[in-house]
C-alpha cells in the first residue's frame, strides 16, 4: 500500500524506471477545475532529467499523456490518469550491476525485503518514479492558487559547504528560476554551479538543502493529533529518494533558544491575528495559521557515483564497483519541484479534509 | 481521522488534559501475546508528570486499567481499551487565561479551526495526549522484543546548548534511566540539570534533541514509495507535541560531506550484508537492512512560561500574559519514552505489514 | 483494523461481552454540536437486552458516560469516547460450553483464527459490541437530522412467515415503537409476539427481516465507483450479527421485472427532479438522488437455542449440547435500532465527504 | 477516494468509458508471482462486450498491456498497472442524449453531485469501468488458485423468471462456459438465450441472479467485526453496476426457518471440523471456516433499453426518450467474470490482511 499518498487528494504513482512508463492516479480531485496537459507538463520540465548541464543526462522528453478524469477541459470528479512514457531507458549500462549492490542504493533493501528487483535504473527506487508526484502536485497547486493564491516557493539553500543568504519573505519564483541550480542567491548560485561541475568531473556528488516557504496558506489546516500538519509534511518529503532530514520553523537551531526567546507573540494585523516572529513556521498545535510556512528538507550526496567502491555481490561475495557513464552529481536543483509538489499534495489534501470537518 | 495512526497495528488516542479520562484503542494487535497493566504501567510511569523535579509538578499517578481486548493474561486479537483517568486536573489554574491566546501554544489554531477549545488545560493539544501514545507504544515494543529481541533506547542528546557524547552502538538502557534528565553522559546529564533548575527559576523554558537508537530491527520493514520507514519515522514523531525537525543517520550533517565519504560501503559479516558505517541510519530505499536505526528528534522549548508575554484575547485586544504556578521548564527528560513509542509503533506496523506481503 | 468503520466520520468499536465494558470512540465528529449522553441514552434503550419480554433477558442498564470529546455541551471535534460498563455478564453460565463449538455461532472460526476466544458471553462476536454502534449511530443521527431533516425508520417487516404491509411513504417512529416487535402493522405485530412467544416456550428461535425508509436524504451521497452508497450501506448491515442478506430498492423481486417496467420515469415536482416510481431505492449510479431509500436486512434466527444439538469439542471429539437458561428467541426487535445506526453511519460519513469534494 | 478498494491488495480503477482509455492500479501484490498480460486476458475475454449475441454489440478487443510491476514475467511487489486502449467508443450516439436524462442511469445522478458528467457513453458510471476489476481479479485468483487451490466458480442462476437448476457442490467452469449465457443448466440456459433474444427484439431488457460458489477458501479469512467476509463480500458486489441484492448462505429465504432448523451441526471429517449443512454459507461470525462459500447477487434488468420513456432534460423540462441502436438486453452472462473478480478480491485481501495478524 506504500504507493498511495493522501486521504482525500489521494495519488498513486506507478512504473518503473525502465519499465514501459511512469505515471500517477489522483482520485479525489475536485470537479469542474479547467486541467490540461499543459497545466502539469510546466511542472514536469522543472522536474525532468538532462534540463541542464547541472542535472542527470538522461534525455527524457517526460511528454505527459492525461487518459482518464478530463473532459472537455475540466475536471469530472474521477480518478485522472497521467501517463508519460519511458524512452531514454538504457539498460544495458546496467548490466555489470545486475548482480552487485551499488553502495547506499536500495539493491540490497529491495532483494533482502522482496526476493527479486527491477535492476535496470533502479526500478521502483529511481527519482523517475517521482514523474507522478510532480504531475499531481501540478494540479494541487493549481487548486491552492486558484482557490487562495497561495504561492509554494522551493529554492536551493545549501549545496555542500555553500549557504544562501535568502530572505523567506520576499523571495519570489522568478529569482528561483532565473539560474539552472535554482538558488535565489544569484552569486552562490554561481558557486554551486562551479561546485558541481568540480565533482561531476571527479566522479563524486554532493548533497544540500531545500528551503521552502509557502504563503497564503489558508487557516486551519491540519488535524490534530498524528495528522499534524507538520507531521504530513514531514512524512512527504521524507519520502523523496535521498532525503535525509526536515525542519520546519526554527528546527534544530531553534532548540538553543529558551522558550522567551522562542515563542511568537501574537499581535493584530489588518483586523487577523498574526504572530510578530515565526518561529513556530506557520504552524502551531498542528495547525496552520495563516503565517508562511517555511521548512527545510535535506538531501544526501547522490548515491551514484564513478569513484571505485567496495561492495559485495548478491552472492555475498566481497568486490568493487567502478561505474561509468552519466550520473547525476547533485540531485538538489531537481528536487525543488520534488519538494514543492509533496508539500502542494499535502495542503490539498488537508484542504479538502477541512472542508469535511464543518457543518455547513 | 487525525487521532489514529497506524494501518495495521493501529491506534486511536482519545481524551482531553482536563476531561474525564485519557486513554487509546489498540486495534490489530495479535493475539495470544501476554499482556497485563504491569507491562504498559512501566511505560507510563516513565512518561508520567511529577516523576522528578525536572519535570511538570502535575501529580497524576497515571494508573492505567485495560478494559476489553486481553482475556486470562492474554491478547485476543480484538481491540485493546487502555484507560487512564485524569485526577490532578486543576482546571481553575485556566480560567484567567480562558479568552487569552497563549503564545506558541494551541488555543489560537484550535479556535480557528473548530471555532471551540477546552481551554482547559490545553485541552486535546496537551502532552497528556501522549499517555495513549506511551501505552500502545509498550505493547509495540513488547512484540519486538519478543519476536525479534529489538532494542529501542532513546535518550537525552542535547538540552540548549549542552551537547551528550553518547555512542550509539554501546549506549544501554541502565545508562539512560541512571538520571532524572535520561542523558546517558553522566557529566553532562548533571550540567543539564542545573540548566533546568535554572531555567525554572526564570520562569523561563529550555529546548533540546531525543536521539533514538534501536538495535536487531528486523530487514524488509519499510514500504516504497511514499511508506518508507524513514518517512513514517519522521510522521511519527513528527507528531509528537513541540517537535521541530527530524532527522535519520548523517541527517543535515550529512549534506556537506561528498557522496565517496557518504555511502556506506557493504561487507559481509557472519555470513550477512553488512555496511562498515551507518550514514545511512539503518534504512536504505526506505527498507530497514539490519543495521541499527539512528535518528534525532528536535523538540522546541516548551511554550509554557512563567515570564510577562505579549499577546492578544480571542476578541483581538492587544493584552500581556503573565502566568503563575507550576510550569514544565523542559520536556526533553518526558519525550524519551513518547519517541520511543512512537518509534515501536511504526516498527511494529511494518512488521505486521511486511508479513501480510511474502506469499507464505 | 476490523473495528473501525467510516473514512471522515469514523467510529472504533471495542469491549467484549463479558469484558469490562464495552464502547465506541467516534473520530470526525464536527465540532459544535451540541451533544449530551441522554442524546446517546435514548437510542440505547432501544437497544438495550431485558427491554421487554420477546428480548434477551439479560438486564443491563447500559448507561452510558463519555469520557472525552464533549466540553460544555458541544462536541470539540475530538474524539469522543463513550463507554458501557458492563454489569450484568453472567460467566458461569458459559462454563460448560467452554470447550464445545455452539452450531452457527463464532466460536470455532474464533478459534481456527486467533488460537484464542473469550468463551464467556461470545466475546467479541456477541451482539453487545453492537452498543458502540447504536451509540455512535445516535450522533450521527442528530446531525442527519439537524442538517438536513433526515428520517431515519427502520421496523420491523417480517418474522418467521408472518409478513407485515408497511407503506414506506407514511410510516412513522411512532407507529414502530407504538409495540415491543417494533412492527407497525399493529395485527402483524400481535401474531409476530404470539410466534415470539411460542418459539421462546419452545427452546427455538425465529428469524426475519428488518425494512428501513430514511426520507430527506441529501442529493449527491456516495461516491463512484467502489463506495456507492449502496455498496457502502450493504457492507454497514451486513456487519451486524445474523445478517444474511441485504436489498435496496426492488431487490431481488425487482429481477422479474423487465427495463421497461423496472426503469423510474423522471418527472418535476415542486421544481427539483423526482421519479415516478423509486425502483431504484433512492439510489443511482452509487448517488442519493433525493428520493427515499428504502432497503431490507435479512437476519437468521438466532443461533443461541434451548434445544440439543450435535457438534464437537474444541478437541474434535462429538459431543451434544443442550443448552439452558435465558436465550434471545428473535433479535427482530432489537435489530431495527442496529439497523438504523448502521445506515445513520454510513450518511453522515458520505456527508462528511461530500462536503469534501467540491471547492467551496 | 471511491475508486480504491481493498487494503492490503488495493485496486484502483481509472478510466471513462469514452476517454482514451480504461485500467486499473494494483498495488500490494505480493513479488515473485509468475504474471503476464494471458493471464489478465484470460479473464478479460469474458467480460468483453461483443462476445455472443446475449451481449452489447459495442466491439472492443479489450487487450491489455502491463505497463509496470512487472519484471522478467515475475511481480515485483510494486503496483502494476494494467492499460486497455478505448476502441470502439461511438461517442456519436450519445449526442442526441447530451441534455436528457436517461431513466434509472446515473445521468441525472452525476450532474446533482459533480455539476459536470462525461456524457458519452455512461462516463464512469459505464460497466466499462470493470475493466480494471476483472483484470485485477485476474491476478487475485491466480494467487488464489496457486496458494490453496481455491476455485472461484460464478454462474446465472436466474434470468428474469427462468431459475436454473444448479448444485453448488458440483458445478463446474467447464459447465458455466459451456454456453453462452453461462448457465450450467444446459436446458435452462437454451430458455434463457431465448428469453434475451425475445427481449432484445422489444427493445427491451432482463435482470436476473448470479450465484456463486467459492471451494477450497482458507479457513480463517475475515476480521471482525466490521470487516466481516461477508460484509466486505456484499460491498464488493454491490459496487458493481445494476445489482440491487446480495445474500450469502440461506439469506432470505432462511429467515423462515427456525434456529433448530437452521443451525449447521458440527462433525469431524478427515479430522477436521466440518459442517453438516451449509446455511451459514461457509462464514461464521464473519470469518470463513473451510466450507464452500455461497452466495447470490441480484441484478436488475439494463437500463438501456430502446422503448419510449418518459423523462426531463438537465433544464428541468418534460421530454421523451427514444433510444436507438445496440443495446444490452441483459447483463448476466457478463455479470459472471466480474461477479467472480469481485469476490476474490475481497478474499486475496482478506487472505493478506490474515497473514499478517499472527506472530510468525
Amino acid at each position: 500500500m506504500g504507493s498511495t499518498f493522501g486521504h482525500l487528494f489521494r495519488i498513486t504513482t506507478w512504473g518503473e524506471s525502465h519499465g514501459g512508463a511512469v505515471g500517477v492516479t489522483v482520485d479525489g480531485c475536485p470537479p469542474n477545475l479547467d486541467l490540461s496537459e499543459a497545466d502539469i507538463q510546466a511542472e514536469l520540465d522543472r522536474r525532468r532529467p538532462g534540463q541542464s548541464r547541472v542535472t542527470t543526462q538522461r534525455r527524457e522528453a517526460d511528454a505527459c499523456e492525461i487518459l482518464s478524469g478530463v473532459f472537455e477541459g475540466k475536471t469530472l470528479g474521477s480518478p485522472i490518469l497521467i501517463l508519460v512514457w519511458n524512452t531514454d531507458a538504457k539498460s544495458e549500462h546496467y548490466v555489470p550491476f545486475r548482480h552487485i549492490y551499488r553502495p547506499s542504493h536500495a539493491d540490497y533493501a529491495y532483494d533482502a525485503k522482496y526476493g527479486i528487483r527491477n535492476w535496470q535504473g533502479g526500478g521502483r527506487a529511481s527519482a523517475r518514479e517521482t514523474v507522478g508526484r510532480v504531475a499531481a502536485g501540478a494540479i494541487a497547486k493549481k487548486i491552492l492558487r486558484e482557490r487562495f493564491g497561495t504561492e509554494i516557493i522551493g529554492y536551493v539553500k545549501q549545496i555542500h559547504k555553500l549557504y544562501a543568504d535568502v530572505d523567506t519573505d520576499r523571495v519570489t519564483q522568478a529569482q528561483v528560476e532565473a539560474n539552472i541550480v535554482r538558488c535565489p542567491d544569484a552569486q552562490c548560485a554561481e558557486e554551486m554551479i562551479a561546485q558541481i561541475d568540480w565533482a561531476r568531473r571527479q566522479g563524486d556528488s554532493l548533497g544540500g538543502v531545500v528551503e521552502l516557504v509557502a504563503r497564503n496558506v489558508p487557516v486551519g489546516l491540519g488535524d490534530p493529533v498524528f495528522d499534524k500538519l507538520e507531521a504530513d509534511l514531514a512524512k512527504a518529503v521524507m519520502s523523496l529518494p535521498a532525503s535525509k532530514g526536515f525542519e520546519i520553523g526554527s528546527g534544530f537551531a531553534g532548540t538553543t533558544l529558551t522558550g522567551s526567546e522562542h515563542n511568537d507573540p501574537y499581535e493584530m494585523r489588518d483586523g487577523q491575528v498574526h504572530t510578530r516572529t515565526n518561529n513556530s513556521g506557520g504552524i502551531q498545535g498542528g495547525i496552520s495559521i495563516g503565517e508562511p510556512l517555511v521548512l527545510r528538507v535535506a538531501f544526501k550526496p547522490t548515491a551514484t557515483i564513478n569513484k571505485t567502491q567496495e561492495t559485495v555481490t548478491d552472492q555475498g561475495e566481497p568486490t568493487t564497483l567502478a561505474a561509468k557513464g552519466r550520473h547525476d552529481p547533485c540531485v538538489l536543483p531537481r528536487a525543488v519541484p520534488m519538494v514543492e509538489a509533496m508539500v502542494a499534495l499535502v495542503l490539498a489534501d488537508h484542504y479538502l479534509r477541512q472542508q469535511a470537518q464543518c457543518l455547513q
